[in-house]
């Protein structure tokens, strides 16, 4: 059976994020994705890059903000949709805050560390500066099959 | 009168953080500043740099992160701690629990967005695989004479 996917839907630009998620599997990395989209154009992308670059902090949503600031030459991400595989962690979820990003969309949630409606609601918190969109769910199963293979191989290891 | 700072005290430390605020007021830049340190030595220093690098995410405690673990050639920042003027974001508070930072001694609470203890006390969530010790009030007036400065002169402009 063949899947018809709406072109420019979230669907759609979610694949890019799991493409990127299969980046970060393939180095070794927790597999996670993301891509940063404005008016139908990837703008930036990242893959969680930790271990290969040793720093907690490259995340794959820090290191596509910092690649689509870098596009746009402003920090401002006003009107811009980022779509990544797992649900963001506080930083995350604070940098997209910070970055004014419109809208978020990721696949599988995270009870460890999200921070988007498992643990937090970062991005929706009135007191903060700017609120952005939720959505997720979209290509729940095969990220989360994904996690687990990366896992499963860990502990194989 | 002369002061008299007890090396190595938490205070000392806070100086050499302040300094990188004064850095960032220089340029521009909200004077924020931070320093890592680990037995006794500074391991990272960073200033708030999002205007200069038109980035959301180049806090000061972030570009700090990132330049200790490239220091350490580690992303694990255990034992370190870190020093910054103004209490820490959900960006830069959720960095410090990812990086696994010891301790964090910040000077000026924020109201507006301080993650540490005004608005979240993400630094010691028990749900979160790792929890930071949240020392706070050093060099506080003079921190916020600095703020205060900062924002006088933008209205003045």
């Amino acid at each position: 059976m063949t899947e018809t996917i709406k072109p420019f839907s979230h669907l759609y630009w979610m694949r890019f994020a799991y493409q990127e998620a299969e980046k970060a599997f393939e180095l070794g990395e927790v597999p996670v994705g993301a891509v940063i989209v404005l008016n139908h154009h990837i703008i930036g992308r990242g893959h969680n890059m930790c271990e290969t670059l040793q720093d907690a902090t490259a995340h794959a949503e820090i290191l596509a903000i910092t690649a689509a600031s870098d596009n746009l030459k402003s920090w401002r991400l006003e009107k811009a949709t980022l779509y990544v595989t797992l649900e963001p962690c506080p930083m995350c979820a604070g940098a997209m805050v910070n970055a004014r990003v419109q809208t978020v969309v990721y696949g599988l949630e995270d009870p460890n560390a999200g921070a988007c409606d498992s643990l937090y609601h970062l991005c929706e918190d009135p007191r903060l500066n700017h609120r952005l969109r939720v959505h997720n769910g979209y290509m729940r199963d095969q990220i989360k099959d994904l996690m687990e293979m990366f896992f499963q191989r860990l502990r194989d290891k």
